[in-house]
C-alpha cells in the first residue's frame, strides 16, 4: 500500500469536523472553550501556548488548566515564556509531561520544584530564537494558542502594538496543517490591521477579560542609585564614545535604564549627540523616553510594546514601527535578529566567575534567559563592518590568526555586590550545581566569557576582549571585582600592568570623577518626569503612579 | 516650533497623493508604470527591488532600469541579491549610486567594473540574515519593489511557494511608512490564501509577463562524479553517523546533491535511516526526491521554492510547509534561522587557506555569499542540546577553558582542486586582493577557518575543531590537499601523528574501499529518474530534459 504524504492534513481534518460536529464555528463562545479544546486536542500533542514575556493568552492557558488529564494527557509543551500559574497548573495536573522553552521568570521557583518531581521533563532551555527556529525544524506545534487584541468574524487578527511572538507561532502551525486558536479582547466588524490573515486562523475566542499583560520593562528613574549612573558614565565615555556605537540593544534593568537617562545630560555635554545610539533593538522602555524626545535616540525596532506606551509609540511614527492603522507593531523574531546585528549589547547578570561566563540560573530557580544568550553572543555570520565591530575585531586576542575580524561588543554592567551582599564574582557559577540538580547536559551560562569583551563594575572597565590568556581575563575581573573574594584576591602588580596597557580603567583613568555622579545627571528622576518629557501620552500603570 | 514627529507619513501621503492625482488607483495597468514610480519615488530614496536567489521582480526592476536620471537619481539599493542585467542597468544610468546586497551571482563580473568605475559605491556586502536585520535598524527601505503569484483587487497577496523575502521586504517598508509596489502574474478574485494582507501593501500591477524564477538548486545527477561519491560517502559514514546529525542544512552543488542521492543506498546500508538527516532547512532539492521517497528525510522548512518542484511539494504536506490552500510557503528569513541553530551545515568553496578561511570570492568577481557565512558559523546564542552538538563541542581545543560548550559542526567539502586545475588549496585567498581592489574593511571570507570543524577532500577528513594550535590545523589541512602545492608542502610525521590520534583520516581509516565508489550507489542517476522516484510530480525545466 503507497503511503499516506498527508496524514498531518487529514488529523486536522478529524480534528476539525469533531469541532464542526458539536455546533462550533470559527468564532467561538468563551462558555464553550472546553468543547473547543476537546475536539482539537489529542493526548501527546505538541502545543504552544502564547507565553512570551509581555503578552499572555491567559484565557485559554486557564483553560486548558482545567482539561480533565484523564482525557488529554502528555502534551509537549513548546513555548517560549512559563510566567502564569496555569502554566505551571498544566503540569502539575498531569495534562502536560514535556517541555521545551525560554524563560520561566517569577515560577522559577516552582519551575524547579516540579522539575525534581518529575512532572515537568525538559527538553532545553532555549534562547528565543532557538526556539522559534525549531518551530520550523522538529518542535513545529500541533495546536498553537495564540492572544490578539481584536479580530473579525472571518478570522482575521489585529495584535495591536504586542504582536511579539504572534507571527512565528501562527506561521510555523498554520503551515504544517496544525490548528491556531486566538483569544481576543473584541470582535469587531473590520480589524484596523491585519496583523494576521483569516486563512492561518482555526478559531477565535472573546475571552472574558482583556488579555494579561506585563509591564517588565518598566523601570522607574527615582530608584536609579548614584553608583550606576557612575557606570552608566563609564559606559557612556569609555566605550559608546569611543567605539562610536550608534547601533545596539539593551538589557532591562536599572543598570541600563540609567545609561537611558544619562543620554541627553552627559552624553550631550561629551559631545555624542547623532553619534551614539541612533538605533535601537529594544521594546519601548520609558526610561528611553528623553532621549528620544531631545532627538538622541532616532529609531527603535520593538519585540513585543510596553504598557502604557501605546499612545506615545502612536504619536512617534517617525522613531517606532508603526502601521497603517496609526499603532506600533512589535515583532520579537525581528528585533532579536536585528539586536544580534548591532553593534553592541549591554546587560546585566547576577554571577559571573573567574572566565568572564555569566548566568542568572541560580539555585533552586530555573528561568532561562530570554534574549540575553542571542544578543550577547558574537555575530559570526555577520559580514558588515562599523567603526566599533572592527576597532572590538581588531583589537580581540585572535590566538596568532593572521585573518582580520569584526566583532560585537558585549558588555556586562554589574555591581560587584548583588542584594543582601551577596557577592557578584564567584569562583564556580551556581550554574554547575543546576547542572547536575536538573540533569542538564551543559551547566545553564547566559553570556560566555568568550563573547563578552568589556566588564563594568563600580571599580573601572575591564576590556577582557584584549587580555591574551585566560589566566590575564581572569586577572582582569579579579581587578574590577573590589571588595568580594574574588577582587581581593587579585595580583596587584598584574593590575598595574593592566591598567597601563588600559585593559582595566579605573574611572580616574576615563577622566570622570565619581563626585560628578549624581541624581542630577538624570534626564529624568521618577515616572512623572517621563511622563512630561512625554507631554503626557506616556500613561504608566498604575502601580508606577504615587502622585 | 515643536518637532514634527511624522515625517515619514507625511511624506507617504505626498507621494500617495501625487499617485491619485495622476488618476491612478491602488491596482496600476502596467503601461503606467512609469508614471506610478515617478509620483512614488523621489531622488536618494532607499529602496528594495525583490531580488533573491530565485524570483525576481523583474518587470518593476526593468521599468525602475527606464526612469529619468536626471529626474530620479542617488537611489540607495538595500537588496539581497542583483542577479538580472536590469539590477545593475539601474546603476549603469545613474538613478541609484549607494548599494548594500549580499549577493550578486551572474552579474558578479559586471559588478566588480561597475564599482571600479565608481556607479556603484558598495556600502556592504551582508549575508541574507543580516541585511534583513538591518531593514528594522538603519537601512529600511521607504519604496520596496516585491513578487507575488496574485492578488485580488484589494491587495492581498498570494506568493505561492515562492514566498523567499518578501514577508521580510514588505514588513519593514509598509511599518516605517514607506509604500510596497508588488507585480503579480495576476489579478484574481480571491486569491488562494493570504501571504502579505492588503493594508501593507501600495500599490498592485499585474506585469506582462509572469515574474523571473531561476532553478538555482536543481543538480542533474548525471553530472555527479565517482570521486564526489566517494566524499559523500566519508562524509555519511564519518560525520553524520558518528555525530548522529538529525538536524542540518546543506550548500548547493554537486557534493552535497551526491551525499543526499546515496542516503537511500549507502547510508541506509550502514543501519543510519532514522537516525540521521531527518529534518532539513533546504530549499526542495530535486536530488533530495529519493531521500524523502524512501522515508529518510522526514521534514524540510525552505528558504524558497525550486521551479518544476511545486506539485510534488504540494502532494507532500507532511514534508513541507503547506498552507491551508494546499501549495507550499516559504519564508527565508526562518529557513535561515532554523539553519542557524540546526547540528550541521555542509557547504562547498572555491578557495581555502592554510588556516581553513574559505572563500568564493575570486579575482574580479564581487559575489558575495547568500547564506553561507550564516549557516556555516558557530551558533554561540544556541543553547540546547544534541549528541552531535555535544561532542563538537567537548572535542573542540577551547585553550584552556573549564567550561564545556557545545559547537555547530561545520563540513566545508571540497576537491583538491577547481576547474582547469586550479588548487582549491592557496597561501593566501584571493580576497586579500579584492579587499584592496575594492577598498572592502576586511578580506570578503565566506566561512572563517575558526567555525569550521571539518574538512573533507577526496583524500580524508580532517577534524579541524579537534587541532590544538593553528600549525597543527595548518598540517590537518595540508594532509588532505593531496598533490596541490599546498598538499605537497606537508610534514609527514606531523601527518602520521594527526592520523594516530584521529585527525585526518584516510577512507581506509573509514572502513571505506575507494572502489565502492560508483555511480552504482546514486539512487538516481539522472534527472529522469528523479522524476520516476517522484511518481511523475517533479517536472522539470526544459534545460535538464533530454528524453
Amino acid at each position: 500500500m503507497a503511503r499516506a504524504w498527508n496524514q498531518g492534513e487529514q488529523e486536522r481534518a478529524r480534528r476539525l469536523e469533531r469541532a464542526r460536529a458539536a455546533g462550533l464555528g470559527k468564532v467561538v463562545d468563551a462558555a464553550r472553550i472546553g468543547d473547543l479544546l476537546n475536539a482539537i486536542l489529542v493526548s501527546g500533542d505538541r502545543i504552544c501556548v502564547e507565553g512570551n514575556n509581555q503578552k499572555q493568552a491567559d484565557f485559554l492557558s486557564g483553560a486548558l488548566a482545567k482539561l480533565d488529564p484523564a482525557v488529554i494527557h502528555d502534551l509537549h509543551v513548546v513555548q517560549s515564556t512559563l510566567s502564569l500559574p496555569s502554566h505551571l497548573d498544566i503540569f502539575e495536573r498531569g495534562i502536560a509531561r514535556r517541555l521545551d522553552f525560554c524563560f520561566s521568570g517569577d515560577q522559577g521557583v516552582r519551575m524547579a520544584r516540579l522539575i525534581k518531581e518529575n512532572k515537568v521533563e525538559v527538553g532545553a532551555i532555549h534562547t528565543y530564537l532557538e526556539l522559534y527556529s525549531r518551530y520550523f525544524i522538529d518542535l513545529t506545534p500541533r495546536v498553537s494558542f495564540v492572544a490578539a487584541q481584536s479580530a473579525d468574524r472571518e478570522g482575521n487578527l489585529y495584535t495591536g502594538p504586542n504582536t511579539e511572538d504572534t507571527p512565528a507561532v501562527v506561521e510555523s502551525t498554520a503551515f504544517k496543517q496544525g490548528i491556531v486558536v486566538a483569544q481576543v479582547n473584541e470582535i469587531v466588524e473590520k480589524v484596523p490591521r491585519v496583523d494576521v490573515p483569516a486563512d492561518w486562523v482555526g478559531f477565535v475566542v472573546k475571552a472574558p477579560k482583556p488579555h494579561h499583560l506585563e509591564p517588565i520593562f518598566t523601570r522607574d528613574p527615582a530608584q536609579v542609585t548614584e553608583i550606576q549612573i557612575l557606570m552608566a558614565m563609564m559606559v557612556v565615555k569609555g566605550i559608546y564614545g569611543p567605539y562610536e556605537i550608534a547601533r545596539l540593544n539593551h538589557g532591562i534593568g536599572f543598570d541600563t535604564a540609567a545609561i537611558e537617562l544619562i543620554l541627553p545630560t552627559y552624553a550631550e555635554s561629551l559631545g555624542l549627540k547623532g553619534k551614539i545610539c541612533k538605533f535601537m533593538s529594544v521594546n519601548p522602555c520609558p526610561t528611553l523616553i528623553p532621549a528620544i524626545e531631545s532627538g538622541f535616540v532616532e529609531a527603535i525596532h520593538c519585540a513585543g510594546s510596553e504598557l502604557g506606551m501605546e499612545a506615545y509609540c502612536a504619536a512617534r511614527p517617525d522613531v517606532f514601527f508603526n502601521g497603517p492603522d496609526g499603532t506600533m507593531r512589535s515583532n520579537r523574531v525581528f528585533c532579536q535578529l536585528a539586536g544580534h546585528y548591532t553593534d553592541l549589547f549591554t546587560g546585566s547578570t547576577l554571577q559571573m566567575d573567574l572566565e568572564g561566563n555569566s548566568s542568572t540560573a541560580t539555585l533552586n530557580r530555573v528561568t532561562g534567559f530570554g534574549g540575553a544568550p542571542n544578543f550577547g553572543s558574537e555575530s559570526r555570520g555577520r559580514r558588515h563592518a562599523s567603526p566599533g565591530w572592527l576597532k572590538a575585531g581588531l583589537e580581540s586576542a585572535r590566538h596568532g590568526s593572521t585573518m582580520p575580524r569584526g566583532r560585537k561588543l558585549v558588555v556586562q554592567l554589574v555591581e560587584t555586590f548583588q542584594d543582601k551582599m551577596a557577592p557578584t564574582f564567584v569562583e564556580r557559577l551556581d550554574a554547575w550545581k543546576l547542572q547536575e540538580d536538573f540533569g542538564l547536559s551543559l551547566p545553564p551560562v547566559m553570556v560566555y566569557g568568550d563573547d563578552v569583551t568589556h566588564l563594568v563594575t563600580e571599580e573601572g572597565i575591564a576590556h577582557l576582549h584584549r587580555c591574551e590568556t585566560l589566566a590575564e581575563r581572569e586577572q582582569a575581573i579579579r581587578n574590577v571585582a573590589g571588595y568580594t573574594p574574588v577582587g581581593l584576591a587579585r595580583d596587584r602588580k598584574v593590575g598595574e600592568n593592566l591598567q597601563g596597557r588600559g585593559i582595566v580603567q579605573r574611572p580616574a583613568d576615563l577622566g570622570i570623577d565619581p563626585r560628578m555622579a549624581t541624581r542630577d545627571l538624570l534626564a529624568a528622576r521618577s515616572v512623572k518626569d517621563l511622563v512630561r518629557w512625554s507631554g503626557g501620552l506616556y500613561d504608566p500603570p498604575k502601580r508606577f503612579r504615587n502622585w
